[in-house]
């Protein structure tokens, strides 16, 4: 059984974190930079970004836990650290800055950057802020959420208990990421921790397995950045038996490695710029899962979609359109699609035709939060879910004057 | 020499044309059907989506081009006559009507529809338009054009005189489309005409050829379109030596039939919905011309860009996130980019990495209505261009009610 408890990325035991102001954002009382540190080393894993544009902390981060090791994570945002002419230096630094306030070896740290691109960073704001980074550190989950945090409005933090063996098992994460989110591999930024005991093999293979059900399947804008890094840390302090191959343990782990990052995608996808609505989309009945996957993820990509349902306008056949040229094998002739939320079920389309349907009640199922498209191929046993938002003016607005 | 005429697809000897309102619209100053002749059988060519959800007109047309000859086009607008019950047989009915009234048979009529999805479509309006449509037909490219308008805000028609071996030859068009378009073969509708004399072999190679450089390289919204339809009638009464091979004529065409298209991607672009500014993306250096068009199509694509550019912001790191996502192969640390129009030159990248400017003139550069983005990869000889537009409130706004 999986519990949501308090704590983060603290609750897991071996892992204190902080969150401060340093001074790379000009507004004092946006913090802007985060540490979590371990009491141990820990097997950790990472997945990043398949832009060809990589963020200069990417390059570090994958030298320094090419072991399968890592025992910090330093993070700023307000600037990514990406596409300048010290952007190594300035990653290499800060995780020297590491070991210079903690102890930790350098080449242990996990570091990542984000904000806008192309801009100088300088060392110098971190640098002066260490000491109170580093003084500060404890229960602090939600400081080191909040100091990652760019355009998003809510802070991002989750965490969960299970069991293993008889163990109690705890796993917390913090993410950011509201705009250039469309995950290939990993998006934005999210650190989850974990007290499990995990070989760093299969630490890894279950984050390559998980991020193709969750970040892969989540889409703000379809940006893919440049910065994204999913990290996961385990610091074995549960005391359960070691995982060191796949079975019962293994499968208990990724469920609850699953609940955390599902999670979190859905908080990602309600917080997306501009968004006032979530939209999960909800495919079943198709050839494959790959068929599944590529159907999902293309009704959550569609503008015109995006932009219906900001109008709470049941325009269905904008389901259908993105279905067809989604690349999924689809036979057109059998799909069925409902709208659904709270507030009620809206039939819409059968067999590839349209229903009758009463306007009155699809505003009503369309004016909730969170819309789900549910979409039947009947062609087949594959499944997959996609998360999304709508298309706002307030997007617009967000992006229209982002560096200013 | 390719010189603009006035004309549009009645510019080439032997087509009429006219465009009323039959009242599938509910607007009666907005004209909804049109209609093209031919005086004798024309090599025909059509692309059409490669959406697997297909309007039935498109059903229909396949059919009767398939011998690649048709004499008459016929269109309306306001239903795309798609996901709907009674498509096929309102389709094939539309053609009949067509017979009835001018003699040309109905299976050498291409048909089209656009408008919303998945909605009945009724014979009546159209049956009863005819009889005022057939009368009209003449010199009436432009009523023709308004016709087959929906969210487009300006009337699309363009043609052109060139000469094929001492002949004088002409080329016209008329085509509609601001949302859902995303071409991937061809996107919304196109038609043109020209008295080339050129065999329907020639006529395909020619249309399928350009597509890969036009329309393939628009769009608007990433949507590509259940119901696009470009199709190319050419009556041979310039006179000149049929085309049935390559070579110089076959060149000479080939260029007069870009020079067409190119101008109304422009104008399609320009008019996106909501747009306020046409945005090409042009790329050189690529390492092969596939490179260069998955680049310069990625740009034009990114929502966080185009967001920007409406916004005036040279927020060019998201001009290298979208290179980076694009799947072109590029080297990095070679790219250059720059922010073009008529009020300046911009650039802002080298090498990869930021170059100073002031925002003063970024501003300057930025507010005009054509802004060129100039990509070097400096890596090869492949080039490309690509069309699109910024994203704005108003296309959240038009795309929010679309069916009301």
């Amino acid at each position: 059984m999986i519990q949501e408890i308090a704590g983060g990325v603290c609750a897991p035991k071996g892992f204190r974190a902080n969150g401060v102001h340093c001074g790379i954002r000009k507004n004092k009382i946006k913090k802007d930079l985060a540490l979590i540190v371990a009491d141990k080393k820990c097997a950790t894993a990472c997945v990043y970004t398949t832009n060809l544009v990589k963020g200069a902390p990417i390059l570090v981060t994958q030298k320094n836990v090419a072991d399968g090791f890592a025992q910090a994570v330093i993070v700023n945002s307000g600037n990514a650290n990406t596409c300048n002419a010290n952007g190594m230096e300035i990653a290499e630094e800060m995780c020297r800055l590491v070991e210079e306030h903690t102890g930790i070896p350098h080449s242990d740290v996990v570091v990542a950057s984000t904000g806008v691109i192309g801009q100088k960073l300088s060392i110098d704001p971190i640098a002066n802020g260490m000491g109170e980074l580093v003084k500060g550190l404890g229960d602090n989950s939600t400081a080191a959420a909040e100091a990652i945090m760019t355009t998003d409005t809510v802070i991002k933090e989750v965490s969960f208990s299970f069991e293993l063996d008889g163990k109690a098992v705890r796993i917390g994460a913090i993410c950011k990421g509201v705009g250039m989110i469309c995950p290939n591999m990993a998006t934005m930024l999210m650190f989850i921790t974990t007290d499990a005991d995990i070989s760093p093999a299969m630490l890894r293979k279950a984050i390559l397995a998980d991020v193709k059900d969750s970040l892969n399947m989540l889409s703000v804008d379809r940006d893919t950045s440049t910065n994204d890094t999913l990290c996961i840390m385990a610091s074995g302090l549960a005391g359960n038996r070691e995982i060191v191959a796949s079975g019962k343990d293994f499968r208990c782990f990724c469920d609850a490695l699953h609940r955390v990052t599902s999670t979190l995608c859905r908080m990602l996808a309600a917080d997306g710029e501009g968004a006032t609505k979530l939209i999960e989309c909800r495919v079943s009945g198709a050839k494959s899962k790959k068929d599944a996957r590529l159907a999902a993820k293309s009704v959550i990509n569609s503008n015109l979609l995006k932009a219906a349902l900001f109008g709470a306008d049941a325009n269905w056949g904008r389901v259908l359109c993105a279905l067809g040229y989604s690349g999924a094998k689809i036979d057109v002739d059998k799909i069925a699609v409902a709208f659904k939320s709270r507030l009620g079920e809206l039939p819409v389309c059968d067999s590839g035709r349209g229903i009758e349907f009463s306007e009155e009640t699809a505003k009503k199922v369309l004016s909730e939060n969170e819309i789900v498209i549910d979409v039947q191929l009947n062609d087949g046993r594959g499944t997959a879910v996609a998360w999304g938002c709508d298309l706002t003016y307030d997007y617009v607005k967000i992006n229209g004057d982002y560096r200013t």
